[in-house]
């Protein structure tokens, strides 16, 4: 009996059906970046530990994998290495180790494994692919509306429809409590509470923060004007500040520079937050009809890559949800890839394995019978569960007459054909079903 | 200043024209696996420890990159998890996973990064590519030929030339060992020193064979015939012995399932050992002109699944040496992948933006000045450094007569073109220049 030989919780064997699903929508969203003009970057899975901690947080610090020392330190229990745990602190090390090897700006794009030691659930893993662009070293909103472009067409190209950027800047945002009169000293925490919006009920929300010290009344305004969805309301507000203006206009340039895409897939959304406190300029959120949360984010975060410990260059970056895209339509895309061409093995072992490799080299994919019978019956069931769109059979009589016989194997037919015109015939007939 | 920023001893970062390289190397593998119906597997990077441990021999096992255990259990300095070593216990425990979900011979292939702390040397990484093709659950000699046929179709698809299946069987060397009357318990041995004949002079070889206890004229006979590459001797000796005639067998049958690939592409190799003592048929190394060392490896190990923690089943794979094969050529290919379109932004940044975007959804690789500089000659200089075959300019000229200057980046050659049938024009000329 096998043993029980799971993989290790919270990650997963991908087989064949999911690694070409996967790997064909890497592919779809590589093309689209390199479109762009955006350079591959794959670092290691690990980073010497210093690299790592101090990065994520107290929380964050707990859920990284951390790799003993080797040899006589091994004993020490202590660790030395650790696995990466998104692809932005790799690329914050990468711009300080190349700095001016690099292209500037530097727009590279990332698409690998990274590793956290979470509670393992449903859609979350402890190993799981992100899929990030980042340009580093341009302050140029053209920039912005770039990495929006570019994670727009990769969600197209990857088939999601129906979705919209919802965007706002850090800087509408601080004006927006200016303008309700919010202390300085509390922003970083309203907006953390604000951003629950989409989660929980306004009066909830309120009372949250109020706990953080804002006077009643004004997150009575704050919130009712925010969850109205009265965008206008809100403009006229950010206009009565400094910060509100240079927010708005912000806004309004990433719209402008982005509105060759179709009309109302970018829109001004106030209430969006994004919870991360490194953005500085314009942040994004995608939400797409059939998909839980958000598919997509990004934005502005000119402080970051100094704070990673690279060099203090401006950057923004944009990263797609590929894991819960693909996850969301793991049931629907399941088709296993068949053989063009299954060739079976009653005797003549040498001509058969010619024969296959002659209709490999015409570009089919073909199997050879690799069992032990020489049963026809079991081998065209093999032929079966491979999904074969055809057999080759080769017995005493085709042998005799120098021939092979074809079996469709959906319709069951089946044609002899002179063993010399076996390649073409068969190439014909794939690209015939293949369309 | 950037502090020193390395990637962990051992391991590289790929930046652009390395990702692109090995992508490519990879792409064309699988694709050739991907024709002999060949199934792709992706393991976590990490199993459980105890799937791991005892399967690498003692100093294999010190050179695994243990995980520390997680939250609490942390300060014990124990570890849970570690990283793979290598493609075959996981697919061992897939086997044992999966069983009979799994198409029956299991035929997959797998290219990925493995983990080994050993010391990092020229050409020695602790993180570094390898792939595989194995056939688990198929006795069939057809296998053996189809793993060979894969791995030459691969080699021959990644471009290397002129090279050299060398086989053996270890039924034919045990046989050997009979023929010369090597007692059976020195029989491993003896085989592990004679593999170093293509390091070591004859003498030295006969004289560690004297060394474990084999008298010296045996010794003497043995090397004396395998170094002179007499092969028809050879045979005439394993004729000699029920073993040896089995390997004798089993070579010829290997060498028959083979016959269409060109001549002298597989050889008999009686001197061949293969170090790894899991080999139970025949084996295989391949060598080719102006690579160091072999570039593919395999054989048949029907008790390895077993032995590893799998099911008994016979198997039989082998190994291509991508990162040997991708190295030798380093510094020959490097070609960096310019723009097609290099997109200058001296104002009307909204119409650019714009551009860039119909351009891209035409298909071409278009980067737009993301600078803060108006400057043309700057812009044209970057264009330059993105090795770009055209750049787009859209000055004030420009703009008031509704047309857009294309310069060929090469000769420098500028065209006025009207707005309107940008897209058109640089979709041909690009497509004039890349052929």
């Amino acid at each position: 009996m096998a043993q029980a030989a799971e993989p290790p919780s919270g990650t997963r064997d991908f087989l064949a059906d999911d690694v070409r699903r996967r790997e064909a929508a890497f592919g779809t969203v590589r093309e689209v970046f390199e479109r762009y003009g955006f350079d591959p970057l794959v670092t290691p899975a690990f980073e010497r530990i210093e690299v790592l901690t101090g990065k994520y947080g107290d929380e964050g610090d707990k859920l990284v994998f951390k790799i003993l020392r080797r040899g006589e330190h091994e004993a020490s229990g202590e660790a030395d290495l650790a696995l990466r745990y998104d692809l932005t602190v790799p690329l914050a090390r990468v711009v300080s180790t190349y700095g001016s090897q690099l292209p500037s700006p530097y727009k590279r794009y990332a698409i690998g494994p990274v590793w956290r030691a979470d509670r393992p659930g449903k859609g979350r893993f402890r190993e799981f692919t992100q899929c990030d662009i980042d340009i580093v070293g341009s302050s140029s909103e053209l920039a912005d509306a770039e990495i929006i472009a570019a994670v727009n067409d990769g969600l197209v190209a990857l088939g999601v429809e129906d979705f919209t950027f919802e965007i706002n800047s850090r800087q509408a945002l601080f004006g927006l409590l200016e303008a309700y009169q919010v202390p300085d000293s509390l922003g970083g925490q309203v907006l953390i509470t604000l951003d629950k919006l989409d989660k929980l009920k306004p009066e909830q929300v309120v009372a949250e923060l109020v706990e953080r010290g804002v006077a009643a009344e004004t997150a009575d305004a704050l919130v009712a004007d925010l969850a109205s969805g009265d965008v206008g309301r809100i403009r006229d507000k950010l206009d009565a500040s400094e910060r509100g203006k240079r927010g708005l206009a912000e806004v309004d340039r990433g719209l402008e520079l982005t509105s060759s895409l179709p009309a109302g897939r970018v829109v001004f959304t106030p209430r969006m937050v994004r919870g991360l406190d490194y953005y500085t300029g314009v942040i994004f959120e995608v939400s797409a009809a059939g998909y839980p949360g958000s598919i997509a984010s990004g934005g502005r975060y000119d402080g970051l890559v100094a704070a990673l410990g690279g060099p203090d260059q401006p950057a923004c970056g944009g990263s797609i949800g590929l894991e819960r895209i693909l996850s969301a339509r793991d049931a629907a895309e399941a088709s296993p890839r068949g053989l063009d061409v299954a060739v079976t093995v009653l005797g003549a072992d040498v001509e058969m394995a010619r024969l296959a490799g002659e209709l490999r080299a015409a570009g089919l994919r073909v199997g050879t019978f690799l069992g032990a019978t020489r049963k026809l019956a079991k081998q065209l069931k093999w032929a079966n569960t491979q999904h074969a769109a055809f057999a080759v059979l080769y017995g005493p009589d085709e042998q005799a007459a120098g021939e092979i016989t074809v079996r469709d194997m959906t319709t069951g037919d089946q044609t002899r054909v002179p063993l010399s015109d076996a390649v073409s015939h068969l190439q014909d007939a794939v690209s015939h079903i293949r369309g």
